[in-house]
């Protein structure tokens, strides 16, 4: 679902970057640092605020650490898309992945979250495989190649603990009838100049991938269009994928269907100083597949916000609000408002080292990734049951 | 398979337009009287010769009428297709329809033909049918307009008398997995700049008319795709479609497949003076669905070469070289060498009116159609046979 780096080579990347306070954010490359206010106003889009936060919460029966501690910011229509969940109407989730590679933690965060969603809607999941986009985006990669991700990241997305009985997992080269049909009716109303406007196509940009913002578009629709009942498509992911959201609003109601509505995340960053979690930076990325061990030598080896020595932290303190490690166990990993409370305390403070704060994420990391890895075994026994059929 | 006149709106037409003594000859439109012999060179292929001719009717155990008279007038490594064959290495035919509409004289044409090269060659066929094409390049059809003359088309694309064993018969978007799967491999290798070349698309064209070119050339790697035997393709169909064919030949070794081959025919003209038979014009086109009496109608009312009077034509004779009439018995209707010399013979020299020649025309015409009508009521009951399915 994420467009990756190499798609700036058929890109006129001037066109498109938006200045974002130094950073840039686009479907396939986001660098530097975001200012998430700033591109809330560039995007177009809501922040989530408090009233939308609790309402949420109310269905869910509590809040979700990514929500409370802002990972997942704003929204598009979030609240008209729980009104539908009020009244009624069927409501779906749609999200998805780009298997181009093996999978990371950032990539998981929208899936975690996702997980929080059907649980608290009891909704039915489309998740989408892009595994034609990788292709067409990828010169190095070929079809084989994404065969065998699609096949490992689906096994990394099952062992998020979806529910087999409302999740319906897909890959666009094997489930193509119904998504191409959906896609030539969305892509009769996208033009060319639309298309270039909204991803920056050049002329050397392949035709496939000219197409292909039609294929994204197409599973907004797909509930609706599978059985003809009336369906409200929320869409979480990473803030990065909303220019697809745009093509996909402004057909909809052409083909009669509801606008999907949107909720998005921020990046978590990667291990180094400075941009998101990214494969095309291994060591700074912690990936489903690292074993405990590297896990916890990538944790030990991350930039913090700490002195350069253990004398000076304890004399000036350290910033957590530089700090990777922080913002892992704020983000995602220190459950406890109180703990997380207390070590951006005593980081401050220097009371805390980084050697300590490391030694936490890196046993809270490692746990994880041995619960992902067991679940990932058991998903091997069930991949049946999660797979969509035409 | 042909692009019709409204694709023009998305075209920048002055790029692609070729002077052919005046002519226009695009995927899309085919416009004036146009000079066969410069559309060769314009468009690079070899003219049908009678060597080439020969070596077709041994195989063929003798000369269709289409072949003795011009109607196929040149190719695209022919020989090197009937020397597989000779060789022994697996042969198939691909042509197809674009459901826009019902079925003329004109669209009919390649498909005799087609018939014709699988007895002869038995090999088999692949027909695509382009519904996804016609509903991206027409504003005003929808997907059941579409639907509609696909069913209709179906029937008399069977009525031509294909062998059911050897025919495959499918729609893009029923029968999608396998050519979005060779499309997205070709697109991967075709620009937008290269398809904008070629097709002529602008700022305006929508994103799947961009992407349609893929789906086009998907069909000539289908028969090797399917089994992974290597396959020899041959698309017979009328020049028009060339530039389709350009796009497949530059991919095939990229892809690891043979070029196809192709054979191409002139376009049957419109029974009114000048340009080719257009279903935009059904006063001047022979439909499928027209009842015997409305064909002879039509045929009555056609542009002849004769004198405005009877007198004027038996003092100074007609010019069967102009007269739409004379070409249809010429062409198709009369399988008589001396019978069709002797129309030229007694027309040139006033033996022969107009009204002689059209009574003998409708003639033919009424029996061709009475026996289609026919056949094509036979084809209801086995539609199925003649589907390929995924």
């Amino acid at each position: 679902m994420k467009l990756i780096y190499v798609f700036t080579r058929g890109v006129r990347k001037g066109r498109l970057k938006m200045q974002n306070s130094g950073a840039v954010v686009t479907p396939w490359e986001v660098k530097g640092e975001v200012d998430y206010d700033e591109l809330i106003r560039q995007f177009g889009v809501e922040p989530l605020d408090r009233l939308m936060i609790e309402r949420l919460g109310r269905h869910a029966g509590g809040l979700h650490v990514l929500l409370r501690r802002g990972m997942f910011f704003s929204h598009r229509e979030f609240g008209d898309w729980m009104k539908s969940y009020e009244e009624g109407v069927r409501v779906a989730l749609y999200t998805g992945r780009g298997p181009s590679g093996n999978t990371h933690l950032g990539h998981l965060i929208p899936w975690i979250f996702t997980k929080y969603l059907q649980d608290a809607f009891k909704a039915d999941l489309f998740f989408q495989m892009t595994d034609d986009e990788k292709f067409l985006f990828n010169p190095e990669l070929s079809i084989e190649d994404i065969n065998k991700f699609t096949e490992e990241n689906l096994l990394d997305i099952i062992a998020v603990g979806f529910d087999p009985k409302r999740t319906k997992i897909f890959a666009d080269l094997s489930y193509t009838k119904k998504l191409y049909n959906i896609a030539v009716r969305v892509a009769k109303h996208v033009t060319f100049s639309t298309a270039r406007a909204t991803f920056g196509f050049s002329e050397s940009s392949n035709i496939g991938m000219v197409f292909f913002p039609a294929m994204q578009a197409a599973p907004c629709f797909l509930p609706q269009y599978i059985d003809g009942k009336d369906t409200h498509v929320l869409i979480p992911c990473a803030i990065d994928q909303e220019p697809y959201w745009r093509i996909s609003r402004d057909v909809a109601p052409k083909l009669g269907y509801r606008k999907p509505a949107g909720i998005y995340s921020k990046f978590i960053p990667g291990l180094g100083a400075g941009g998101k979690m990214s494969a095309s930076m291994p060591e700074t990325a912690i990936f489903l597949s690292d074993t405990e061990c590297e896990a916890i030598k990538k944790v030990k080896n991350a930039f913090t916000g700490g002195q350069p020595t253990i004398r000076e932290q304890k004399e000036k303190g350290g910033n957590p609000d530089v700090c990777v490690i922080y913002s892992y166990l704020y983000s995602l990993f220190e459950e406890s408002d109180a703990e997380v409370a207390e070590t951006y305390k005593s980081c401050k403070s220097g009371g805390k080292t980084c050697g300590e704060c490391k030694e936490s994420l890196a046993k809270k990391v490692a746990a994880f990734l041995k619960e992902h890895h067991r679940r990932r075994e058991k998903a091997k026994d069930c991949v049946q049951d999660f797979l969509l059929r035409e």
